[in-house]
């Protein structure tokens, strides 16, 4: 541990497997750390395989993750990655500990990325967020349930802007609010969550149970004619 | 982040919505943090409507909360609070990231209460704790279930103190011990816990669910005749 | 708090009164702290009883936990113990705060561990580990299931090194792999996992659900014949 580095813990809540939730959390995350913050983010479904280990440079922040689309929000001009070495004696399934951890240590000590290994040049990009306009509106999907049961969906704040819409999803119309408490108790409701992307809910309640609906399940906007 | 300044995660489990288990909490911790400590505390089932945020000092503590009663425990004397101005630019589902936590960072870097926003004289004050004198005994309720299913009443120890007397709950009498290891494995059992309260346990077991009770339920202490 | 002393939340998730699983824990994560770190750990089914408070020393590193076992992994040449006094006003449910926060504290300030109390001559240990030589090969037990469903056994990798075998569990016979990739997704698989033991995995999914098998059940280790 370095003396005086503050350490936070993020998330370790996760679903197993889930990439896009994890890039979801870092995308709406990195702008309330520091300049210069390193962050460690490990969601890996292909550890110890031939998948690459990433050190990567975005917009004067650090990344240690795997080379799975992750960290595809960075993707853009500014970004840089490079591809660590894998110890012969990493544990082949906690790469987390024995690869990115020491890798992070590194570029918090001051080390440069280059110092770390060559270059990565072609990362791998997942659409990270895929709303799809339909002529009608647009279709999005559920990319993550909230502790609280809120469904957050890929439709940023951006793309419904200005626009008069009704939100559809599991067979039912949607009412908008802008807040919990502008609706009763028990009400569902679409709302722009606290990350700028299109959310349902339930006022005091759970909406992935009230509304049957889980990650991946489709969500309709729909422009209203005038 | 402050460089040098300790952040702890007090806790990130109290129930969704449940004022009362937050407020028991911040109520049984606060004395083991230095003087001084900011705590951030948020449960926020009003988040985005007009509820007030509160900045407030008691006891030379710091407290940053909703208005809605999480702070009852501390609401003496001693009690001074502010009303903290929500930015237009605030999510109105997020306070907690937007408006307190910046809040907590002001006080702990130096800033006086008073310079955080104007005086609110009449913050909510809920019953945090309802115990209610019976004639015959006193009538108390379960207002927390902890991880290990043991369950947290609103009878304090000094109600006791001195006092013979049987516990009743779920409709059988729960026999009063010292600690878990006083009865045998699986049996139930009434203890004042470390909080200060009277508690309900199963020895190397799971109380709320060998009893069937939950929070808000009642729990009856019986004085017996001399 | 001690300004500048990095605290380190390893681990709140050890399933109740599981000491074995906490032992685990322990001795599969000392050596990626800096020598001189104390570790705080309670698992403590026997809280407030007649059970000792341990403050320990073993290979430059310093324990406080209750005299249950829960260092049994450490109890060797080095190993050194003292019994700390349970003072009169501490909670007899919650001695990790009242009894081994404050001997932690102790320890970190620099105090000597002789300082803390009496010699512990004859501290409890626990077979922490007790796979047995079947003359057919190794018959060992799931000890701890991580939050992916991963199955942790108490053969070490040194008892299988150079070896040819087979792992039966849950009446089947399953295959060894290296890494989770070397399988198909849903394909159970046996492994050395990085805490140094055999491992039950399923890619991508949950082995504890797809086996059948939970802490507690039978893991075979077969020599092939040659």
């Amino acid at each position: 541990m370095l003396a005086g580095l503050p350490v936070v813990d993020l998330c370790h809540d996760i679903p197993p497997e889930d990439i896009r939730a994890g890039a979801y959390v870092l995308f709406t995350s990195w702008k309330y750390f520091p300049v210069g913050s390193v962050f460690l983010a490990v969601v890996d479904p292909g550890v110890g395989t031939t998948r690459k280990a990433l050190a990567a440079f975005w917009n004067n922040y650090f990344f240690v993750a795997p080379d799975n689309g992750l960290l595809s929000p960075f993707m853009g001009d500014d970004f840089r990655a490079v591809e660590i070495p894998v110890p012969a004696e990493a544990s082949p399934t906690f790469h987390a500990r024995d690869v990115f951890a020491p890798a992070a240590r590194r570029l918090a000590l001051g080390e440069s990325l280059e110092n770390l290994g060559q270059p990565c040049l072609s990362p791998i990009c997942c659409a990270f967020l895929s709303p799809r306009e339909t002529g009608e509106g647009i279709r999005g999907r559920v990319i993550l349930r909230d502790r609280f049961g809120n469904l957050i969906t890929d439709v940023p704040a951006a793309m419904l802007e200005g626009k008069d819409f009704a939100v559809m999803a599991g067979g039912r119309e949607i009412a908008l609010a802008r807040t919990y408490g502008d609706v009763e108790p028990g009400q569902a409701l679409a709302l722009i969550g606290s990350g700028g992307f299109l959310e349902l809910s339930v006022r005091d309640g759970d909406a992935a149970e009230a509304l049957s609906l889980s990650v991946g399940d489709v969500v309709e906007v729909i422009w209203k004619k005038m």
